[in-house]
């Protein structure tokens, strides 16, 4: 199992955040300067103290051995975020994650050291405009500069054909990586199948399509 | 092509959604009370005009026709965004997206009408936890409750092997969507291939993998 991570701020990304991988299994160490906070959080996570991660000396006694990653999660004190970004790099956490309000900020943090940075609000930003751009797909995902992951219900005409007689790959260069399948037999959530290339499609299923986004919008009937 | 799309609020999230939704060919109304957020966002959209949205005859009189979602970006006056909701499906907007701050409003504005609800810090906390949780893999994404897409290199001891021979569809219930392979002959990016399970994998490849969480996780040596 790899090492703890540290999140430093306990707003509402911090504390999500900090939640979110200990569910997932991560050993995690969560600070903020507001005692309300950390109590708030405390049920959630391995660890929670209450402290200034602007200062050097409790930073360095509470960081935990072999912390592989820090995220500095503080929302809106800028001076805040560039010390506790510095100290722990001094300290040398491998990998620190740096929230930064604006592009500049972003930079400024890269160049006193954080390892990456994120920006909460472009980020949800790009993935709605996305979604909202192609409003055929029931979602839609980027997941590499210029290609996308889709999910579209199956088009009418079809129903019936299987993917060797559609052709998807040839004509569009777009992948059927799998089916979402409902099951009237039952209560449970639709089923995600592997495609068999010579199974007929079905008129409930859903397509999780990849390719290129250009692509993937010329699916004529998608 | 489908209509217009309506922002309001013009905040860090709402300026960067309607830039966005421009790029891709939306034609977008950008509105905000602030004269001063209008004209910054002036040239990267289609209509931009400074009004409060919560003045009902306001918003009637300055919603493009054809408007077939809205998109409620206000980041910090609740009763503003509930208001607006309410006002926006009054004009009936078929799909009205909120921003909600906490969990309880999201309920609240889900009762008087938003058809979604969004909340950037959660979304990203989630998804960057997503990441750290994993780190043995460069890119994870959830595209469905418990199913995920993941980028990861080729373990050394599967190189020179094909996917027939592999068998991580049988073994491990994973299905390899593609591969992402350098070219060293010229400075482009990496191409993006569709697998080939005759095709031995090389060094550098980058596998993108899907399945279910728990699946991707049990992979040795990925």
């Amino acid at each position: 199992m790899p090492g703890p991570v540290l999140v430093v701020g306990l707003g509402t990304f911090g504390r999500r955040f900090a939640a979110r991988l200990t569910e997932r299994g991560v050993d995690v160490m969560a600070i903020d300067r507001r005692r309300d906070l950390v109590e708030e959080v405390r049920e959630d996570v391995a660890h929670a103290v209450a402290l200034d991660s602007t200062d050097e000396e409790a930073l360095a006694a509470n960081i935990p051995e072999g912390t592989r990653a820090a995220m500095v999660a503080i929302g809106d004190d800028f001076e805040a975020i560039v010390l506790t970004t510095v100290l722990l790099k001094q300290l040398k956490v491998p990998l620190v994650i740096a929230r930064a309000p604006t592009t500049l900020a972003a930079r400024i943090l890269r160049r006193v050291g954080a390892d990456e940075t994120l920006n909460p609000e472009e980020e949800s930003a790009d993935r709605w405009a996305n979604r909202i751009a192609a409003p055929k797909f029931l979602n839609q995902i980027e997941f590499h500069e210029g290609y996308s992951l889709v999910e579209a219900p199956v088009p009418e005409d079809w129903v019936g054909k299987n993917l060797i007689e559609l052709r998807l790959r040839e004509k569009f260069l777009v992948h059927v990586v799998a089916i979402r399948r409902p099951r009237p037999e039952s209560d449970l959530p639709p089923r995600i199948e592997m495609p068999r290339p010579d199974q007929p499609l079905q008129a409930k299923d859903v397509l999780i399509l990849m390719g290129k986004d250009d692509d993937l919008g010329k699916i004529p009937g998608l």
